[in-house]
């Protein structure tokens, strides 16, 4: 896609300090790392969300997922990851991208899910819940999985 | 897994408001939400992290993870979602479980990822690429991928 830094660094038109190349997906440090060692996985196609990705692709992006989560976790010699994407909202490059970032004990990141709130009471909780799982699509049958909304 | 709220909940032992019960994944909504329609979804069986999980069942928890994120964002009317998961570090549950939150422009819900900052210079995001690209584990070897790490 034109004007995306994304797949300019998949097609190699951009450079970038890559960690996978692989057929569906690529990961590159990102350049403003919260740590060091925090990697963006793309998928080499370019999707601009995760609702967005063919349902079939959702997998082989993951399990690339997990490979660099593994090593990032014992390259920088860290006690876990956060893995997060942003789908719209927060999303800086309108490609997805999913962050893996190496995580110790004390490293300072906190609060990054706080505030919480409360649902008023119980019944609310459980209208919330039976809408959602209304919505839920079919399985397999996501593909651009974008639900139609209103202007 | 004794004592572990997300099994008891995966087992029908603890009440929780479900929007998903499939065969390997449950969905139900967290119960003290970042926003409301706040969903965590979790494997049926017990697996501690993104890395422990056998690398044939990453692709279908995350296909129940993207069908989750476009119901979240229908049902709530939201302009987007965050998706996240938190391994081993600020992991409030040994049971991984991935969190999908509705977003919406303005919501408030910022700077959970900085302060972002810099490699010293170019070599040195050079070398941790290096580093973590020589740590990635084969396609489909993963299986419980946890790296064996010393005391």
């Amino acid at each position: 896609m034109a004007d995306c830094v994304f797949c300019d660094i998949a097609a190699g038109r951009a450079g970038a300090c890559l960690v996978l190349d692989e057929e569906e997906t690529v990961a590159f440090l990102d350049r403003r790392p919260l740590f060091p060692g925090h990697v963006l996985v793309v998928t080499r196609a370019h999707h601009a969300t995760l609702a967005d990705l063919p349902a079939a692709r959702v997998g082989p992006l993951f399990a690339a997922v997990q490979r660099v989560a593994v090593a990032v976790t014992a390259a920088m010699d860290a006690d876990g990851t956060f893995v997060a994407m942003n789908n719209g909202v927060s999303q800086s490059v309108a490609h997805l991208h999913v962050h893996v970032v190496p995580r110790r004990r004390g490293d300072g990141l906190r609060g990054f899910f706080w505030p919480r709130s409360r649902y008023a009471d119980d019944e609310e909780m459980a209208e919330v819940a039976t809408r959602i799982a209304a919505a839920v699509p079919p399985r397999g049958a996501s593909g651009a999985g974008r639900p139609v909304r209103g202007p």
